[in-house]
């Protein structure tokens, strides 16, 4: 059996699975994600990581960020209503000929609003790999959520939020860092605050502050703090996208945590969303782009 | 007529009148602000800008944070519904015998929700002092917008939405940064998001990811982006405070820039607010404040 290495190769991570045909005999991981690297540096830090996997020429299949055009090779974007994977890959030029290395294009859209994907095509590949007659919603969890349309084996339309990047921003970068150190998250306080914001949506920038008041005036915890601030956030998400999800099937396709909080909030508003691990997800897309012919 | 000194010191700066009676005769900043200091540097910080004003026992009335639990000495706050001043200012130990300190206390709330102010309760006590009978809103816009509902010429109750905070720490620290440098500002797409945010409150968490989307798809510039940006943030502030100034006589009081901005959106919705200059306003509540028996 042919041996191939599957990339995840995202802004900020890394990511290098062995691969021999469909099982995956190494996994290794580094930091040096796109937004690190410059055209020169993906070379030397892929082979940093795999160097020594390599016994010969070996293929070499890539998604995410490596081909925005600040990537390794851009890898043009396909159009929506498309198939999550179809064409060709990008194949990229390497200085060591044991490197075949090719990336997974990214799907953008134009209508109705602007938008662009670069990874989360090859999850919704894997997504179909295991189910081909999957009609619904796909929920992608994590820095920027992807919600996705899938029906008749394509993409057909997406809407991407920001809610985890605001998340990590407000808590670290505004007054309210004083108010919401830890890790600790209270599971209450996020569904009460879920739903509320489901309820008046136009709340959301006004509640904000009172994460801050509450704990200068009464002490108010830091795991109710950011459990309210990312129940304002998902809530706010969940009003957003109401239309994609309401009364349809939905996976949701994440990390374990971030994948949790969605699968708990998403319940309460009466859905039973089924949960795919994003990483098995996105190497079973990347086996399916291998084999594309 | 006997000197005093005017200090509006906040968490980023601090800015000293030399006041002969009402009338100002000198004017000095530095960004010595009460986020930089230490309990023991406030003192030093304002010898440092303000020592050659003195020539005997001076009094010095401050508003702002300098009166929180990490600034000079704690003002307790007082709370509403009450008037914008009262009670004892907060008297400062000094080293230097010639400083007489003293600081106006800030105003919390408890309910309809936990809120606190310090520093626009001065301004409020300025724009009662030329306008005693005012009863509507004050909006203070600012890196914590305040809206305050003043009638009786007591604070009734207030709400803190944190739009300028929200709009730096997106614009500097976000995925969002990449495209909106500069500080050109389009006043129609700005107008536009406003209206389009008042009427679609809960799509704002989605519409955020577009101004990226616009800019890798079809290069929309920056000022575009910057308007779109502040739009959907001001939109969704007066989305959840239209009860505070739907019907409602309103002034804004703020740096000149963002009192334009406010301005432009409120006469969108059929108001005629009145603009105070904010330096204006806090300087003649802290000449109420020095007054008080």
């Amino acid at each position: 059996m042919t041996r191939w290495i599957a990339v995840d190769w995202g802004t900020t991570s890394l990511r290098a699975m062995l691969m021999e045909g469909e099982r995956t005999i190494g996994t290794r991981a580094s930091e040096d994600g796109m937004g690190r690297l410059t055209r020169e540096t993906f070379e030397p830090s892929l082979l940093n990581l795999i160097g020594d996997w390599l016994d010969g020429p070996t293929e070499i299949v890539c998604c995410g960020m490596v081909g925005a055009r600040q990537g390794w090779a851009e890898a043009a974007y396909r159009t929506a209503p498309c198939t999550p994977l179809g064409g060709e890959l990008t194949r990229v030029e390497t200085r060591d000929n044991r490197l075949r290395v090719s990336i997974v294009p990214g799907i953008r859209q134009t209508s109705p609003h602007p938008d662009v994907m670069r990874g989360e095509e090859t999850q919704i590949a894997g997504i179909l790999r295991d189910d081909s007659d999957f009609d619904g919603v796909a929920c992608l969890p994590g820095t920027h959520t992807k919600w996705v349309h899938v029906s008749a084996g394509e993409v057909v339309s997406f809407r991407t939020v920001m809610t985890g990047e605001l998340f990590e921003t407000v808590a670290r970068h505004t007054v309210l860092r004083h108010s919401l150190g830890g890790d600790a998250f209270d599971d209450d306080a996020f569904l009460g605050a879920v739903s509320d914001t489901l309820s008046r949506p136009e709340a959301l920038s006004a509640r904000l502050f009172e994460l801050r008041a509450a704990d200068l005036l009464h002490g108010q915890d830091a795991a109710k703090g950011r459990g309210l601030l990312s129940g304002l956030l998902i809530g706010s998400e969940l009003a957003a996208t109401k239309p994609w999800w309401l009364g349809r099937d939905v996976v949701v396709t994440g990390a374990p945590g971030i994948s949790r909080v969605y699968d708990l909030a998403l319940r309460a508003q009466g859905l039973t969303p089924r949960l795919l691990p994003a990483d098995d997800m996105t190497l079973a897309g990347l086996a399916a782009a291998k084999d594309l012919p």
